[in-house]
């Protein structure tokens, strides 16, 4: 299952570790605490508006930016997905893929 | 001030209103409460990555749709604020175009 707040974690680690900054660093500039952001990047906390709008303040990123990254993630996460949405198209293809001798029995 | 429970809300409405569907309907097949949804749509509440989830299968949406949109409208307000943040850029653009004549004055 895709949940948003894993990607969006995922998403700020990655952009504050290319920067090179500590949690540290980073939760003291955004004025959240270290305990707050670290869970944020889990994915075990939902980081409300403001606080997602304080922490992109302090990684000098347009919330826009973080947000088509997620965006993206989460088409390639749907992607891999969709076979298993997809039972009767599958069932189909295995159709068309069997052996044609075996037709009927 | 951009937040971004108001740009999701605002996508997940036009969504909804685009498809003809009331908030009845679409809040019964998310399996959220109306009062719950119509605060998510006006930007009232943040809505918790699963219902977000939730509202996108109800409204057959992929979920990387709705933030590519709520990204593409964040995008535009926020070059919209941008002058604001470049005070020392518009005074220098000032400078620029003041008339020549009245240099040293």
């Amino acid at each position: 299952m895709i949940v948003l707040r894993r990607e969006i974690g995922d998403v700020l680690r990655d952009v504050r570790q290319k920067q090179g900054r500590t949690l540290r660093e980073v939760s003291s500039a955004a004025r959240v605490s270290l305990g707050y952001l670290s869970e944020v990047e889990r994915g075990q906390k939902e980081a409300s508006s403001e606080l997602l709008g304080s922490i992109c303040e302090a990684l000098d990123v347009p919330m826009s930016g973080v947000l088509r990254e997620v965006s993206d993630r989460i088409e390639v996460a749907e992607a891999l997905l969709l076979p298993d949405l997809l039972p009767t198209d599958l069932s189909a293809l295995e159709q068309r893929t069997r052996r044609p001798e075996l037709a009927g029995v």
